[in-house]
């Protein structure tokens, strides 16, 4: 399988709503992408220092499923309408893996 | 379980080998460090721009579970003896989820 693992920083005025609408919004993707095989995210627990605020590990069946997700509407608008406004870093990788 | 998640960025100057063998110590920790319920690693695989280079997705009991595998002298010795002298960047999480 392909995995797709994103990490994301929010800026400092990110709202608790504008944060929890990111999850919300990412979270009703696997209902319109069948792509997606495995979406797990969450928000930092808070047990070490030093880490970012939100991560997302999803998996597809290879790099074209990958990147329909990638490229489809649905998410493109997740990205520009709530997670580009309060983005403050990110990063990302895709790795191929036995799952 | 809680789940943590680390992305490396590895120095411009980090050869194959030394790239290499991060994977290998690090894939001996779970034989060594039981606490560690999953362990899936891999390095970019360069279908998408902007990513980094090497990712390792690890899961656990609980955040007792995990802060001893954080602090376990097995696993120091991985991030001092072969991460530490490639390391460019670094991002980390641990999250919970339903796993």
């Amino acid at each position: 399988m392909l995995r797709h693992v994103v990490l994301f920083t929010w800026s400092e005025d990110a709202t608790e709503e504008q944060r929890a609408t990111v999850a919300a919004k990412l979270g009703e993707l696997p209902g319109i992408i069948p792509q997606i095989k495995s979406y797990v995210m969450g928000k930092d627990a808070g047990v070490s220092p030093g880490t970012v605020d939100f991560a997302l590990v999803a998996d597809f069946d290879s790099a074209e499923d990958f990147l329909t997700y990638r490229n489809h509407p649905a998410h493109q608008a997740v990205i520009t309408e709530h997670i580009n406004p309060i983005l403050a870093g990110r990063s990302a990788i895709q790795y191929t893996w036995q799952g």
